[in-house]
């Protein structure tokens, strides 16, 4: 893979991209582009949208009636990842943190779950998509993930499409080979679900092992914070699972 | 594995830890056990130092005058991790970060190195020291990784013993199954390498694929920031050659 220009400034635009049409800026952006990056007419930007991959785009116009011209695709749109990530929302920066490492790592969905010990009483969707979409800007990524408005976890696995296979992070699994465990795992689509710091209670967990498709997924002898367990996580699954293996 | 107790207090301390051998506070533990936690005489704290193993105290004293009691062992005291982490130093809130995250995905050595392309021009040990046993003291960790002071890539490769595996995080490797390449590795002594987020240049590229023992490893299609990337190649060599594998 080759290394991705961290320095061309990227943008994550709502509108369409496609040849010859221009894309109206809105007052953050051409305020962005403009007085702090300090770009003027005719400078390069990378614009994306998540639909239609990266174009390589011209500033035009000053201020707020600055537009973007899309001139050339750069890199196709990728297919949306399968991958799910639930988790109990942590408070403030350490759920900024943990959107952000899961766009990084590959997720395709972002679904909040209010558990029986859920710390966080509110989750501000709006604060997660703007790191989702930070994340995205930063780090080269086309496809940004899907923000799910959270939802309680027994509403959620009373409602589990069976063929998706649950990898459940659990403190409380006996240390054992994640690897092979993940390799036996039956192939499909897939989520991950990270419990609150205090762990899910007995029902939640009773639950959670009666899906028909699920892994018991330990991630070695330490306890982890939650939004480390999450990238740790990603990487088993991704490495056996999904793209990170390559192919 | 038993759920740790993360509701019992839990503090670093520097001096031994023995039966009998009660241990005085500083100001600052003092202020944080009886001012912040409202802790009295009698009342339970787990103390770890790093080399002792995990001891149930009793606080006795008040203020300027507490001491702890150690009455008896509750863990014994792991053997030092051996997996070192090296990376080019970040700034502020992405340094602590990684810090803490390296603690729990249990590094032994936490090695800045300067490399042409680091960004931050200062390390501040003592932060990291401090970020280390924070970490360590809140997921129940009894190995606080040793914080060695930052050196220049070329003088620690220089020195490099040729026993140890380095496995390169590279961000211009092939995407392949990273599980293959580190299961195809020697085993023994290993650390884990991360450049700084412009990448190592071709010199310092020559130089870390010129030593003995060295792996290539591929994080995946897309660009990760340094401290996700150090998560994640912890927990892929950890689920290969460590201690996320169990036994």
């Amino acid at each position: 893979m080759a290394r991705y220009d961290f320095s061309a400034p990227r943008l994550y635009l709502e509108g369409d991209l496609a040849a010859g049409a221009p894309v109206p800026l809105s007052k953050d952006q051409a305020h962005y582009l403009t007085n702090v990056l300090r770009l003027g007419n005719g400078d390069l930007v990378l614009a994306f949208n998540g639909r239609d991959g990266e174009w390589r785009c011209t500033l035009e116009g000053r201020k707020a009636s600055a537009t973007l011209h899309p001139a050339e695709t750069t890199r196709p749109q990728p297919a949306p990842a399968a991958l799910q990530l639930l988790f109990a929302p942590l408070k403030h920066a350490r759920l900024d943190y943990m959107v952000q490492k899961a766009v990084e790592m590959g997720a395709g969905v972002l679904q909040p779950v209010i558990t029986r010990r859920t710390q966080a009483a509110r989750v501000n969707e709006d604060r997660m998509r703007a790191n989702a979409v930070e994340a995205a800007e930063q780090c080269g990524i086309l496809a940004v993930p899907e923000v799910r408005p959270a939802a309680r976890l027994d509403a959620l696995l009373a409602g589990w499409d069976p063929a998706r296979l649950m990898v459940f992070c659990d403190e409380d699994a006996e240390v054992a080979d994640p690897l092979a465990a993940l390799r036996a795992a039956p192939r499909g689509p897939a989520a991950v679900v990270i419990g609150p710091e205090g762990g899910f209670d007995e029902a939640e967990r009773a639950a959670l092992l009666a899906l028909p498709r699920h892994l018991r997924l330990s991630l070695g002898p330490r306890i982890l914070r939650a939004d480390t367990a999450a990238v740790a996580a990603l990487a088993l699954v991704g490495a056996v699972l999904g793209d990170l293996a390559g192919g």
